[in-house]
């Protein structure tokens, strides 16, 4: 079957991403820094009329902070569980050729959480296969989501602000000038994710700071925090004998899956682009079914 | 017993405090926010004159980083387990009427921790009756000290940076703007111990900013933030039953007092001042004796 061309924008926070996509593959994209992020006056008409003169005069579905309140318009998210059939059908059509997908939401009794453009990577990598339709999904970053798919559906879902707050003590605090140099899954990664799985974080990060002041340690102090807050993540998520599949970039997926492997579990990485892809694509031609 | 006039300093990072003492009790004190943090350049004999010019031509005792690496001069530590005499015997002379009080290690393996300027406070309570022989006592701030007391000695101890990452949160995250409000113990602040308890903090965290976006609160983020990093750290130091004294000012000090009744433990407070009081006191004493 034939699958008519388009552009997909996944419009985060810190950055953009643009795929012209032709018969289900992506031909042409870019990315730049161009982010919905909270100050940041992005004039959306002339951003979506640029985008179309890159990559051709085409219909666009956009994903990520573009549909939220700091973004072009607040998309009210759709309530677990989600299929991708229900983030096609609740596309929001700024006009018959451009729509933006929901985000996601998740409630239980008080708690709840939230996302916005992970929904596509996700049930994208479902749809093609790259990740079971039951199963533990991590997409690490700056706020790293743990998404239980039940039913080929997004089930439940938590987000911990890990990589939020590796820069924040890297940027701001007392370790600041012990944890600048490049984090790599050494010896004092899993050492970090060792320590970390005991989920004492203010005293085992303050220890980093004790230790060298008392010549024990850690050799390669970046690499011992990061683990200190991968592990904590990691080991308050993953079952021992469980198997995760990440959607991240190859550097930081690395870094997850040897802590999920540290601590008693498997992994399997997932490539984030194809996902998304494989996910715009399916909803593409789902809303297109919908409307014909 | 005559105890001789004296000034003692309390000399931390980011502030000092100067008392005099005559026959045991502080009649004069001055603070200011001279403390001894990284890149400040102190030219230290000038200031000890300017004490002198201020509180009376008297011995001096100082206590805190003035004695670190950043400080005046870097004085080693005392090892555990650490009595006050100890503390008496090692101090470091700068001159016939001027010492530095050492600072105070704990190793054990690969792990260990330090202190600076919170061993007189910790074993002034002790020496003066305000905290026992044998039990937890807790110094809460920027970097929290939890300490064993045993046979009135320092034995063990954790510290929690729960305070740097409160600041770090409120100042630099993506919580910024809704935790700048001032923190209570009230619900907000319970709700807040109660998750906090869980030690998954990086998760909890996220969701203060999810919760809001669903409208399931918190009332007060700024309270319940505070009560997830006190009751994480609480909660990985206080067994239920266990009474812990708590050295530090009024406000703090009502903070974890509220969490770890909270969490079943219970709380006496020390006046932190007359803890250092004493404590300096004891350790002049002690000085003279040994050297008569």
């Amino acid at each position: 079957v034939n699958s008519p061309a388009f552009i997909a924008v996944d419009w985060g926070t810190s950055s953009r991403r643009a795929y012209r996509i032709v018969d289900r593959v992506s031909e042409a994209t870019f990315r730049d820094d161009l982010g919905a992020r909270q100050a940041q006056a992005i004039d959306y008409p002339a951003e979506i009329a640029a985008i179309r003169a890159a990559l051709g005069d085409l219909p666009m579905l956009l994903a990520g902070m573009v549909g939220s309140s700091i973004g072009w318009r607040a998309v009210p998210y759709v309530a677990t569980p989600v299929r991708i059939d229900h983030l096609a059908a609740a596309l929001d059509w700024i006009d018959p050729r451009t729509a933006i997908v929901p985000g996601v939401s998740w409630r239980d009794g008080d708690r709840g959480d939230v996302m916005r453009g992970e929904e596509v990577q996700l049930l994208g990598a479902v749809a093609a296969g790259l990740a079971p339709a039951e199963g533990l999904l991590s997409q690490p970053g700056t706020h790293c989501k743990w998404v239980r798919i039940q039913g080929a559906a997004i089930a439940s879902f938590t987000t911990a602000m890990t990589g939020e707050l590796f820069a924040l003590l890297r940027n701001h605090s007392l370790l600041e000038t012990q944890i600048q140099s490049e984090v790599t899954a050494g010896p004092a990664f899993l050492d970090g994710v060792a320590e970390g799985a005991r989920r004492d974080l203010g005293a085992s990060l303050f220890g980093i700071r004790a230790r060298s002041l008392l010549g024990l340690g850690p050799d390669d102090p970046a690499s011992y925090a990061s683990g200190l807050l991968i592990g904590a993540d990691v080991g308050a998520r993953v079952a021992p004998g469980e198997t995760v599949h990440i959607l991240a970039d190859p550097a930081l997926g690395a870094l997850y899956r040897c802590a999920i492997e540290a601590l008693g579990g498997q992994a399997v990485i997932v490539d984030s682009h194809d996902a998304f892809v494989a996910g715009i694509v399916r909803i593409r031609e789902l809303a297109d079914d919908q409307s014909h």
